[in-house]
């Protein structure tokens, strides 16, 4: 058996996966990066350790752990170079840690590179040559699929980083410390910093936004909830964020020479809100592409998808760098 | 023998080359688009019988005929699809019809992937896996090199169209259609109309720019002259330039995780005068790259790329879709 563990900016989901690639059992926790590296490395170690456990009620034994994590790695040395997401992670060797504390091999991966693998697998990727993944979660995620691999570029411990693309230069300012990236627009943080920014610029004086703002419980999905009860300000970051998807995918189509999208992570649930407009905007700033040939999927795998990738490294991967699918 | 064509917005070169890829001659003509698709297929046509000519006096004989013409296109068919600079040749089987009045095969592909080809084959391309082509003219073309082959997306007829990546969704219209595309900041075209623009603006009413407009002298090598002898407004089309070229160029490095690109063009001889802000503004809109890792390079083979791309493609290429090195 093998542990895939996805660690995102807000949660760290882990599954207990078999050598068939079936998913015997899950765990969600909150990553709490606010606590430090350490804290979140612990918790992390103790929900594989509970898998561990449960492997061995099952009457097996997990021989090895993919861990997939938001932002910059060193894929050798197992460090998390810069994230974003998880800012003070930075410089933290996380893959030796969990190793010794376990006893058991660990590759490491981006997470949205996992997200690829396993919508590759066994999801909305399945048959599609050429294609680009987006995960909206804390951040935005992304990872290129060609000629049916994970494209790793140049080894430079970033691929993909599609939520960094700048969509537009005097658009608003990103976690990462640039301006008007694909992210903060399109990310679980743009649609909170969208009210807050409102609050504080006194567009917005009351309602459900900013009674949830107040009482602290201002999250994604909150936004997302009145924004399906119609909320304007609500549906406007929705826009927002459908229009910068659709820029940022005319963008990569038209410098790729390819048509498929496929978009996962947490934030995606909100689909119904963002499709419209990402269509509308894809269209729009499409000219080498004809918009009725583009192709845009939603995650078939959900929050399923990097668990099974990062499990299939582990199964795969552990000479230290993910060679995919020959 | 060879025949290599490079069939560019505002000129056409042709070059006669051997079997070991060095240029026996040249010829540049007028592509003079404005008189429609069949004068400029006809000079085409011209130009290549007199090569063919020249190849006799030398005792050989044309065996083949590489065209690299800008803008999307059908390479089964020989058709131009959509081309922004070749705007009247929409729909045009250029060429079945150069194949038919020479009585030789011919085959087709993009003018920015023959550039990449030949780059990669004996230019500055020569030894790196992963690199971005531009070429700056009457427009602004692009070719991916991918694992040291020239990469074809899903065979959608344009792969690599960077120029018309969006780099700042308010900018300046393009002659494809859409606002604010890389072409629109970074071409010859682009320098020429800025020029127009700050004229109708009332920004220029005197000085060198002003008087070769009236004088219907202003070309994209004016431009340059006047912003080397320090004109202000010649000079800030530059930087806008230089500026587009760097977060073009840092977006894609983010998202292909490479760090190579290669410039040519008839308009990068101003290299000097966009290198600058182009470097500061790559450092300036990279967060995952470290600035320093970029590399940036000029054509080695100036005109001569897209000649020898060509050509080699005349002859590597005949089965009608380019295969690359392997």
């Amino acid at each position: 058996m093998f542990i895939g563990v996805d660690v995102g900016g807000t949660h760290m989901r882990a599954a207990l996966v078999d050598d068939r690639g079936r998913i015997l059992h899950r765990r969600k926790a909150p990553t709490s990066i606010f606590l430090g590296p350490g804290q979140a490395a612990e918790r992390l170690i103790l929900e594989c350790r509970s898998l561990m456990d449960r492997a061995q009620e099952l009457g097996g034994k997990v021989a090895a752990v993919g861990l997939g994590v938001a932002g910059k790695i060193d894929r050798r040395e197992g460090r998390i170079l810069f994230s974003p997401n998880l800012a003070s992670m930075k410089g933290y060797l996380l893959a030796p840690q969990v190793e010794e504390s376990l006893g058991l091999p660990v590759v490491m991966e981006n997470d949205a590179n996992v997200f690829g693998i396993g919508e590759s697998l066994r999801g909305a990727g399945l048959g599609i040559r050429n294609w680009i993944g987006l995960t909206l979660g804390t951040g935005v995620g992304g990872c290129l699929i060609l000629e049916g691999r994970l494209w790793s570029g140049d080894d430079l411990g970033f691929v993909g980083e599609i939520g960094h693309m700048i969509v537009s230069p005097e658009g608003p300012p990103c976690v990462c410390g640039l301006q008007g990236c694909l992210e903060a627009h399109a990310s679980g943080r743009a649609l909170r910093e969208g009210v807050e920014a409102a609050i504080a610029e006194g567009r917005l004086t009351g309602g459900g936004l900013y009674e949830r703002r107040r009482e602290g419980g201002l999250t994604a999905e909150s936004v997302s909830e009145l924004a399906k009860r119609g909320d304007p300000l609500a549906q406007s970051l929705f826009d927002r964020m459908g229009w910068a998807l659709g820029l940022a995918l005319a963008n990569l189509f038209t410098a790729l020479g390819i048509r498929h999208a496929i978009i996962g992570g947490g934030v995606s649930a909100g689909w119904d809100l963002f499709v419209g407009p990402l269509r509308e905007s894809l269209a729009k700033h499409s000219r080498m592409l004809d918009a009725s040939e583009a192709v845009v999927l939603r995650s078939r795998l959900g929050d399923d998808a990097a668990l099974l990738g990062a499990a299939w490294l582990a199964r795969h991967g552990l000479a230290g760098k993910y060679q995919g699918r020959r």
